[in-house]
C-alpha cells in the first residue's frame, strides 16, 4: 500500500528502488475505521500520516462544543499537528477518519533518520513545507479579507473531492462560519446556476 | 551588516567561516527609509528579504480599500510572498518597511545555487519553513476560533516589540479586527491592570 507515497515523493525528488525500500521501512501502515481517532486532544502528537486511503481531518473543539477544522487530508496528503510533534507538548487538536482510511505513519525518531540516511528526502520535506506553508497562508488570509461566500467558492474549486465527500457542518468549520450562512450560500448558488 | 544571519543560521546548522562567507556571497543587501515599499501588489516578487535592521509589515488592501496584514517582520525574521517568488505570479501583497530597515535580499536562483553549494542550508531552510508553517497555522487557528480579546493578549505576549513599534491601525488590520474594537481592548486591559 506505499505506491501513492512512492508517487508522490519521486514527484519532488528522484529515488531508486533501493533508496523507496529504505525509505518505506521507516513508515508504519495503519488502517482507521470510518470516525476512528488517529489523535486525541491532550495527547502528544507523535506520528505524521501520509493518507494512502480515504480522508482525515484535524479539528478543535471549543469551550461551547464548536468545532474548528484545520486540515483535511485526501489521498496523498500529510497530515500531523506539527507544533506538537516537534515539541512533545500536549495536541491541542483531534484527528479522526471521515471514511474508512489507510494512512502511513512515521513518529520522529525514524523521520530524522530518513532524512539521514537518505539526505535527498531533506529537499522532499523542505518543499512540502514550504507548499504547506503558502496554502495556509492563503487560507489564512481569506479568512482575514475575503467574505464568506467568495470563501466557499474557493473551497469547492480547490477541493472537489471533499464537497462531496465530508458532511456540510464540517465544511462550515473549516471556512469560519456557522452551518445555517453554508446552506443559504449553497441554495444561492444552485439557483444563480 | 550579516552579523545577525550568522547568529540566526548557526542556531540550525553549524557553519565554518569559508561555508558562510559562500552563503552570504548570494545576499545582496539594501537600505529602506521608513514607508519605503520593498514589493508592490501586482508585481512579482523576486526575493525573500532578511531583516537585519528595523520591521517590515506584508498587506493586503481590498476594494473597499481595508488593510488586512499577513506578518510583521522585525531583526531575525525572514519574510516574503513565497506564493509568488516559487511560482513567479504577480504578487497579492504589498511589503513595507514601518522604519528605517537594513535587508539581506536572496532572489531564486541564488537561493537554489545556495543550497546547492551548501547542501547543509536545505536542512535550515527545511526547520525555517517548518516553524513558520506552524506558526501560521497556530495564527489561523486563532482567527477561526479565538474571540478578538484573547486573540490580542496573545499577540502582545507574543510580539512585545511590535506592540511598541507598529501603529495601532496595523495591529488591528493583523488581528482582523476594527480599529474601534482595538482600542476598546486596551482600554479594558488597562482599567484591569
Amino acid at each position: 500500500m506505499t505506491e501513492l507515497l512512492y508517487k508522490k515523493i519521486t514527484e519532488i525528488i528522484s529515488l531508486t528502488d533501493e533508496e523507496f525500500a529504505l525509505v518505506k521501512s521507516f513508515f508504519l501502515p495503519k488502517k482507521l475505521r470510518k470516525r476512528q481517532y488517529l489523535l486525541q486532544e491532550g495527547d502528544v502528537c507523535r506520528y505524521q500520516a501520509f493518507v494512502e486511503k480515504g480522508i482525515l481531518r484535524s479539528f478543535t473543539v471549543d469551550e461551547k462544543d464548536g468545532e474548528h477544522t484545520l486540515q483535511f487530508a485526501s489521498e496523498g496528503w500529510w497530515m500531523a499537528d506539527l507544533a506538537s510533534f516537534l515539541t512533545d507538548e500536549p495536541s491541542i487538536f483531534n484527528m479522526e477518519a471521515l471514511e474508512e482510511a489507510e494512512v502511513l505513519l512515521i513518529d520522529k525518531p525514524s523521520w530524522n533518520q530518513a532524512m539521514e540516511t537518505v539526505p535527498k528526502l531533506e529537499h522532499y520535506f523542505r518543499i512540502l513545507m514550504q507548499n504547506h506553508l503558502v496554502a495556509t497562508q492563503k487560507r489564512l488570509m481569506q479568512s482575514l479579507a475575503e467574505p464568506a461566500e467568495a470563501r466557499y467558492k474557493r473551497f469547492s474549486i480547490t477541493y472537489p473531492d471533499c464537497v462531496q465527500r465530508v458532511p456540510q457542518h464540517m465544511i462550515a468549520s473549516y471556512l469560519g462560519i456557522t452551518r445555517e450562512t453554508l446552506s443559504r450560500l449553497r441554495k444561492q448558488i444552485t439557483l444563480s446556476k
